[in-house]
């Protein structure tokens, strides 16, 4: 079979997981006529019923096997948890003219996972992350426009086939997106920080806020801040859990270095020392405002690989 | 002279505090035809200057003095720790034909210094705290949709006058906010959890982002979940450190207990018990969606006093 990153017509796609990431990665596609037909898994039957009756997938198929058996591209869009036991059951069936690639918010993991299982295979596989999404989740939040002005880290392997990287990265640049080359362990750290933390601290508030007594009264009054603070304490909990666990080592370090410094800040407060309370609360607003101007210098290009 | 109260005509407003509260005040009630003149005061003479400039003020006021002097209603609209002072300023000006009112976002600190500095004036004056704003401030920021769909909390004292407190009501109908009254401490207490402390942890979060080594990969990589979490963390510094000077006492108790709830949930990731961790992020996720879903039970007018 010729390899499918060379092929002039539509890829087929096999999507395993038919969430909103995956949805959405099919709805952009098809629309950029990048393929040719997709065929789903997913292990939630009514899942995969909304998408065959949305038009989102051409064939629902019975198993993760069956996807992989007839595509040319296949997208494992699965919580982190789900991948080891997925890669475990394609590595029989893949073959080397396909293309591998997920899209998991966790990077070591399923590379890990993937290293276990896919043996010679391994290089087709080109680990991925679009950095996009919203708290919401499942088939009917995919949107075509997921990606679009959004970037795609891609964190390439030493095994991983130069061809097969190119075709996926240039598959979402066509999906609208950006794309970034990394390492697995640096992307870890960094979106421990930017996105795991803050994650779990939303979760916090919400969780802590719900435990007072006057509760009742707290959501009552809480206002714009409040709804964009705690937005993502709205995403899925079984897929943070998942990422909690995928990243714990680096995660857990990060959230208690910052309750240290949230403690420091704290102790400001304590002991009155306003001047000092206010230099922190002004940094931390320049550099947000700062980040808001240029919320992402590799926007230039220059980190965009090929 | 009569009640202001009562007057026909549109009401002369002196401002105290030119900033993007008082400025979309002036926007809302001249578009609602309650005002027949603004005039205003304000540290910055910059911020006097632009108010004049782009037509939010009538008449730029060299002293909150002068400011008072000629207006039916005044409004400070100024920063918490501001107050003691523009309360020992005009009390010996004010007359009890005029309406008092602040929009200081404590109500326990404004309502002593009004008690310290008012005498037989105290009446006549109304605290508010409009749930409004954004992380924007000054007078460019004025807006005049900007009270539509939010409420203003009143938190009038034993002594307020009832004529007093239903024109200030009235004036924040007409602005296009839900009128609610409240005990002013417990006011305080609510906004320490829904206001207070959200804003405190996001200030500490970007403290902490820019602590550590990776900082402008950390932030270069922020995807928009970030970038809501931290959205109030643009606040004005200045603003919420007087904010968490004025409510202390109660925010600092929050904060303790915050951070006692935030190891608990760190303890779960730590001894990797992900069922009790999914199930606290669940009901997280329950609580928050359940609160979007009705955001205000308020809304219905029980609530609303007159």
């Amino acid at each position: 079979m010729s390899d499918a990153t060379n092929a002039g017509r539509g890829l087929r796609m096999g999507l395993l997981g038919v969430g909103m990431i995956g949805g959405s990665l099919v709805h952009a596609l098809r629309r950029a006529g990048a393929l040719s037909s997709v065929s789903g898994w997913d292990p939630d039957p009514e899942v995969l019923h909304y998408a065959m009756e949305h038009g989102l997938l051409d064939h629902a198929a019975a198993t993760p096997a069956a996807v992989a058996r007839e595509a040319d591209l296949v997208v494992l869009a699965a919580p982190p948890a789900a991948c080891a036991e997925l890669f475990e059951t394609l590595a029989p069936v893949l073959h080397p003219g396909q293309l591998l690639t997920d899209t998991v918010s966790v990077k070591r993991a399923p590379i890990a996972a993937a290293r276990a299982s896919l043996g010679a295979l391994l290089p087709r596989y080109v680990p991925g992350h679009p950095i996009a999404g919203t708290e919401h989740n499942g088939p009917a939040a995919a949107d075509p426009e997921l990606f679009k002005g959004c970037a795609t880290v891609l964190t390439p392997l030493p095994e991983t086939d130069a061809a097969a990287l190119k075709a996926i990265a240039d598959l979402w640049r066509r999906a609208g997106a950006r794309v970034l080359h990394m390492e697995a362990a640096r992307h870890d750290a960094i979106f421990a920080a930017t996105s795991h933390l803050p994650h779990f601290l939303a979760y916090s508030l919400v969780d802590f806020l719900s435990s007072l007594e006057e509760e009742g009264e707290i959501f009552r009054h809480a206002a714009g801040g409040f709804a964009d603070f705690t937005r993502i304490a709205s995403s899925s909990p079984r897929m943070w859990r998942e990422v909690c666990a995928g990243n714990r080592d680096l995660l857990l370090p990060l959230l208690h270095r910052f309750e240290t410094r949230l403690g420091g800040l704290r102790k400001l407060l304590e002991e009155q020392d306003w001047e000092h309370l206010e230099e922190r609360f002004r940094h931390a607003k320049q550099e947000r405002d700062a980040y808001l101007e240029d919320p992402g210098t590799w926007r230039d290009g220059s980190s965009d690989g090929n």
